[in-house]
């Protein structure tokens, strides 16, 4: 990722120091014009500093020691850390003198620089809006607030989404593969049904916002008892897991007495876990 | 569902006489011509018999009484169930002469008979060729072969598909949602993105199709270790159990030595449950 970064940037005019624990990984940045650091002190002397490492005891071990050199920089991580772990960055930068802006990088590599990428920022505004412009350079750039966690909260809320969605489309392939089905087959009819569901996403935000679980003509959690999921799974031999999960979530709300409201009340056993059984506000 | 099937094959022109367990429903199906039957036997004197009942107990609970006036019919049934109910009611239909077809619905009401509305088929391939034109007045329709329990597994493959997805997005709105973020404002967000990710689905069904989990320049199990989103789910408050579920399947085949293969991997644990650990063919 380090270098989509880094060769971005060259292709943009940025005049880019490079630096990477193991030397020798810049080849291919050298030929665009960047410059290679022998120690991440020589790469720091920057207007902006930019990392992208491992993680975050990663960039701890690569930036301690560097901490009286950074002061007055303006710090970018662009690695993925928990909103915690970006909070208490921020708070190490804070004490420095360091101004930090934390970054969530929503793309793969080859997409950096191109259509479709998008990055995440939250943490100090003015490191923002000084380099919004190189910021952009990497595809999309949105800034969620003076809070340093609320980008990694997106991130991580966004991926939470699309691996528990590929969860879901193994299960389905697992289910028809017990009769021969091929996962190629499925995904055929599976692709454009799911790309078609999340249309209904926005309708659900606004029973969440709303917290009108009980507005008429939405589809109760009794309508959407799953045990007939569990059970065909469990019957094709396959392992009833992911299912049994989301089944879980219904259960807990019905036995809680709201059989009758809207599916999507499954919302108040993720957010609330304790506190499950009290109703709606 | 019922009403909305009878309307749409009155309105394509076909006679078609009606029946309901609680009398005075077929209202305005009897304005567009239909001819509503007193008991299920006057309802049952037809060229093809469609049920569309609540479970697969229900549709023994009418059907049982009128076997006998049964045998020699077309027999298609519309109503929910597992493939293994699908299958006793094809046997139960063998032994009466009864020619049996299944059917599962990937549509509400509201979509009968319109563009985006589906119903997949199997069982005797004969009732499917004689009325396939009264099946597509509904919409697309979708043979899958002689099996009748096949109809009814891809769509309960389907299903689980979208209520998983369903159930990854509102732990998605309930991560956000800890920090203020509104559910609305992350949809915005969310819709586009997982329907961009439903475009890696065929690249995952060819992984499981070959397993071939070892491919170059696939994401690892390593790389999609969840660790950090259980972690910052509970430091936000909320019930990591969607993502744990995810995690729980990484986990597994991590620890049977597949950490630098492919993520999808985890179709392993669900597909075969009960071999997780031994080497995929
Ligand atoms: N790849 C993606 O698709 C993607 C997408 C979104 C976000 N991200 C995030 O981007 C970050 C980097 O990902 P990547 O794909 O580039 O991973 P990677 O290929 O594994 O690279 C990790 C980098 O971190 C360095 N590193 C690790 N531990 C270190 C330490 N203790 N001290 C100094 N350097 C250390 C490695 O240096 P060596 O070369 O010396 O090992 C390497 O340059 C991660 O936080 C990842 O979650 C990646
Ligand atoms: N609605 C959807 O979005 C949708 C989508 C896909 C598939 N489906 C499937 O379509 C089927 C019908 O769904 P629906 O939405 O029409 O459900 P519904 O509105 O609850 O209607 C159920 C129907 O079954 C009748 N019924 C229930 N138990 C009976 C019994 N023991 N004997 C005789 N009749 C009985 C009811 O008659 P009374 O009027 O007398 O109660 C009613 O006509 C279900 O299997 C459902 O899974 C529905």
């Amino acid at each position: 990722m380090g270098t989509a970064l880094a060769s971005t940037l060259l292709a943009a005019g940025y005049p880019t120091t490079v630096w990477n624990r193991t030397p020798g990984r810049a080849g291919p940045l050298l030929v665009s014009g960047a410059v290679e650091a022998t120690s991440p002190v020589e790469a720091i002397s920057a207007d902006v500093v930019i990392v992208c490492l491992f993680d975050h005891a990663s960039v701890h071990e690569v930036l301690d020691p560097l901490a009286d050199h950074l002061t007055g920089t303006d710090l970018i991580n662009l690695t993925t850390t928990t909103p915690e772990e970006a909070r208490e960055l921020a708070a190490w930068s804070s004490t420095r003198g360091i101004r930090y802006l934390d970054g969530g990088i929503m793309a793969v590599p080859a997409m950096i620089g191109q259509d479709g990428s998008t990055i995440l920022y939250s943490g100090t505004p003015e490191v923002f809006e000084r380099h919004e412009q190189l910021l952009r350079s990497w595809g999309e750039a949105t800034y969620f607030g003076g809070d340093a966690g609320l980008a990694s909260l997106e991130d991580l809320a966004l991926l939470s989404g699309m691996y528990v969605m590929f969860a879901g489309l193994l299960h389905g392939m697992a289910m028809v593969g017990s009769m021969g089905v091929t996962a190629t087959s499925f995904v055929t009819r599976a692709q454009p049904f799911l790309a078609a569901m999340t249309e209904t996403f926005p309708a659900f935000a606004e029973t969440i916002d709303s917290r009108r679980y009980d507005a008429p003509d939405r589809q109760s959690l009794e309508f959407s008892d799953l045990g007939k999921l569990v059970r065909a799974s469990t019957e094709a031999g396959i392992s009833p897991a992911v299912v049994q999960m989301v089944q879980d979530l219904i259960v807990r709300q019905r036995d809680a007495g709201f059989g009758d409201e809207d599916f999507s009340r499954i919302y108040e056993s993720i957010a609330h876990p304790l506190t499950t059984e009290s109703s709606a506000p």
